[in-house]
Formats: C-alpha cells, sequence, structure tokens
C-alpha cells in the first residue's frame, strides 16, 4: 500500500482498535492456484507479548489445502471511508482549484498463517469473536447458550486459522494535506450524510481540526 | 474466493451495481516486491462489448513500476455487512441449535491491468468517475468548474489504469442457508441497528423473504 508520510498512522492501540471496530477482513493470499481473497472475521490476541489475528475457514473452503501451513499472508482491515466533494472545500469559493478524492481509513497486517486443528482452540476462538460482537447487543447471546453437542458438530466444519503479525501498516486518509478551512468544511458537509460510516469520517477529519 | 452454491450471485445487472454503489475497490497486485493491496476507486466503462474498470493511480505510488504492463490483477468491490447475532433467529428459542455468522456481499474481479498516460483518457475518467459521485449531492461540482491549468497539473500527477475484465465473481451471503422466518428475524432486528450499512444488509435479506 502506498502511504504517503502525512497518511501515516503508526499508534498501534489505533491500529488495534480499527482490527476491532471493523474485524470483518480480506485475508489474501497466493498459492499454486493463484491470487486469492476471502473474508474472514478475525479476533486480535495479545498474549506473550505477540500479536496475532485469529479466525477460522469454513472446512469446504480448499485454501486450507492449497495454502501451506507457515504461508505469508495479507490482511486487510477497512474502516470508515467518503467520497469528498470539492464542495466541501471553502477555498473552492476563493480560487476553484480543487479536486475530488476519497478519504478512508486502512489496516495492513502481514504475518504468518498456522492452521489450528485442535477443538478447544477453535471454541475458545469462537467465544472471544462472538463476545466481542455481542457485548453491543442488548442481551448478549453467548456460544454456552447453545446445546455442547451443536456446538462441537458446528467446529467440526471449520479450520481455526492462526497469523502471527510480523508487520502491520496503518494509512489514514483523512483530508490531512487540506488547509484548516477545508478541514473543518469536510467535516461539516460529512456529518450531514446520511450514511453513518460517512458521519464517522466525518468525526475522525473533526479530532484532526481539533488536534492542529 | 469460496462460494458455496446457494451463496453464489450470477446476474451481471447486481453484480456491477455494487460496483457503482461501492466504488473504493481493494487493488490488489503480485510483483518482484510482493503480495500488495492498494484502495482505489473505480468507474465501470462498458463500451465495445467489452466491460473494464477504469481508475488512476498517484504518481508517486511505485506500484506502476512495479507492476509490469499487462500484469493479471484481482480487484475487491465490497458492499454492505454485518455480523448477524443468533438473537434474531427465532429458532433459538426453539431448539437453542444457532450459532452467529457474518453476513456480506463481495464482487471480485479478475483482469488485466494497462497503464493510461494519455491526459485526455485520464480527464474523461476523473470526470466519469466524478459524475458518478457528484450525482447525490445537491448542487454537483463538475471538472470543469476547476481552472483547466489546475486540472492539468493534477492529472500530470496520476497515471490511468484500465482493467479490462476476465472475470467477476459475485458473494452474497446473506441468510440464504435460514428457514423464512430466520430470515425474517434478521431482516427486522438489522433493520432496528443504527448503523446504515446494518440496515442495508437487512434490506437485502429482506427481499430474499419477498423473493421466496
Amino acid at each position: 500500500m502506498y502511504v504517503p508520510k502525512h497518511f501515516q498512522q503508526t499508534d498501534t492501540a489505533t491500529l488495534f482498535e480499527v482490527i476491532r471496530d471493523y474485524p470483518l477482513a480480506t485475508l489474501i493470499t497466493v498459492t499454486d492456484q493463484g491470487l486469492e481473497a476471502n473474508h474472514i472475521p478475525f479476533c486480535l490476541n495479545r498474549t506473550d507479548g505477540k500479536n496475532r489475528l485469529q479466525g477460522h475457514l469454513a472446512k469446504g473452503n480448499p485454501l486450507w489445502k492449497n495454502l501451506p501451513d507457515g504461508s505469508e499472508v495479507l490482511v486487510v482491515f477497512q474502516g470508515p471511508h467518503a467520497y469528498i466533494s470539492p464542495s466541501h472545500y471553502p477555498t473552492k469559493q476563493e480560487t476553484g482549484m480543487v479536486v475530488p478524492t476519497w478519504n478512508y481509513i486502512a489496516v495492513h497486517v502481514r504475518g504468518t498463517l498456522q492452521y489450528r486443528h485442535d477443538p478447544e482452540w477453535c471454541q475458545t476462538l469462537v467465544e472471544n469473536l462472538t463476545n466481542q460482537q455481542e457485548a453491543r447487543q442488548d442481551s448478549p447471546w453467548a456460544v454456552s447458550d447453545a446445546p455442547q453437542a451443536y456446538v462441537d458438530k458446528m467446529l467440526a466444519a471449520v479450520v481455526g486459522i492462526e497469523i502471527e503479525i510480523t508487520d502491520i501498516t496503518g494509512k489514514w486518509k483523512v483530508s490531512q494535506n487540506q488547509p484548516e478551512r477545508n478541514l473543518l468544511g469536510v467535516a461539516e458537509g460529512l456529518s450531514r450524510d446520511t450514511n453513518t460510516e460517512v458521519q464517522k469520517m466525518a468525526a475522525v477529519v473533526g479530532k484532526r481540526v481539533l488536534a492542529s
């Protein structure tokens, strides 16, 4: 990913926040069958001083047969994004010298993938992933709410995957290359959009104004 | 991408709709420098009986120097997605035999990438991309609103890319593997979410009920 210096995000806590808030990632792999992408929700695991992504594949997905254990993979998490109309820039009125762009937040993780066939490992993973997502619900469902025999059957249909993170890159393309009055215009303009993801981008741009 | 038969979406018009509604794609490439992903907005172009994705890279992005003209690439478009809590399933009360999942819509395009260095080609592309996005705005901005000398300067800083589509795959993972009362529960549950993308997934699941 091309990341000009002013769009770099190096704060690890902020990068991990995106992984937690936007867990459905794109797992990108290269095998003898070629380039492939699969959409997998991941859970961040931080134990023993290591950072890992944990997830699972359906056993029906041939990836685990085609991609050798220990392969290098790329995992892309995407945060909020929004088309930025020049109409949001006050400098449009002043000089007319404006063009549209796209704001977005992306976190790219590189690491080594290992398969986990142990049903207990898989059960812990689905519990962690479930608890993370259910925390937003009014009455959180727990894996223990289902009969264990049924859970065992479900777990037998998946293969655990664990990716030890060797590199993490964050790109926050959030109008940093604009003068402050344009940042304010973008934050204000996007905040009026009906799409809540666009509103989240408005908040990110607005924070930049406060920080500057 | 692993696509079980019941999650396949083969209607080309529906696939192209996602490309138009979610144009910010992930361009995935393999070069001597390894596996890479870049986030690029694309415009669909359908002329001469061919389907092409058109976009541009910043000249500062080394990809156009590292990736040879004519390379095979993978472009991933992602539509709405949502975590599906078992709480949305009426069958949870009946049997307890339910587990969470993630619904999502993805369109994967494969094709051959060619660079376009012609400034006129690039101007037409940015006009098409701009007009597509500005159609949603109250007072649409047009490229012709900016001084042409400024537009020329901006165009000199990008490289056009065109991908002739050789394959397109759609995955609509939208609760088709659930009984109708669970589809209704998911549509109703997601429609109450405050996130508008989750509400869009509710509408997609709801349409399945009507169609079934």
